[in-house]
């Protein structure tokens, strides 16, 4: 059995490789001024790339938890979900309400996926 | 390795099958117009039927989430909680308090299983 | 395959093992009236203890999640989660807020591990 991990900060690693699965962090948005929408654009993004170094994609995707810091805030976040994910290959899912670590954060979501 | 989808909605699937485990959606009451003991039976009842049709049960159950929107539902969610497991085959768990979807559901239940 | 329960309570098992995957409840403090950096050391130490039972240790962690009641904790946590992975096999995380079981806990640890 080997871990491989990718892309660490001083706390986590951005992605964790361990027998047939992919832990991905709890991603945020870079640029946490812009609205839910567009944070939920960039967060995709990055966890499209994070499952790309770690030679698996979205399809793949087991389990995701989502957090918005404000529960109205789902609507808006899963037009964008729907958006990228396109209706195929869904993962389970939970999504609650919970208060991130930046306060202008609107959407931080975690994925496992298989590879 | 083959991934196995099922029940999907328009956002998520219900339950998912990879690599010798399956993962679950967070569940929630199909009536959240009821108490807490009773939307936790619901939440319960359905586990048992996704679990079920992954070919696994509630006994190889590993890992379990519970979100609740106040604190102090958790022991009469726990009550329920207990009735169903029997304190046999006990997951790993943990239990917070998390605002859910809908401002009526009482309890949101993720679980993962071996099969 | 099998699994593997540890100490078990009339709720939850401490520690889960199945398909080459170590599963560890939320891990609260002993003493919930000592401040967050105390509780988060007790909680890292039980971790410690739980993965070795298991036989598997800290640096096999694939996936952390963290609870903190007030968000604003997530700092004073910080400085004892790094001094306990030293910045070394870092695992996937997320930290939000979130209240717990007992409202003087300061920190709630879930972690995944391989082994």
């Amino acid at each position: 059995m080997t871990i491989k991990r990718h892309d660490p900060s001083d706390i986590l690693s951005k992605a964790v490789e361990a027998n047939g699965f992919v832990f991905l962090a709890g991603i945020v948005a870079g640029d946490p001024t812009v609205g839910v929408k567009e944070q939920t654009r960039d967060v995709v993004g990055q966890i499209d790339a994070l499952l790309a170094k770690c030679g698996t994609d979205k399809s793949k995707i087991v389990q995701a938890q989502i957090w918005v810091p404000d529960i109205k805030l789902r609507a808006e976040m899963n037009v964008v979900w729907k958006e990228w994910n396109g209706g195929k290959d869904l993962p389970a899912r939970a999504c609650v309400e919970a208060k991130l670590a930046d306060p202008r954060l609107l959407v931080e979501i975690m994925v496992t996926a298989a590879k």
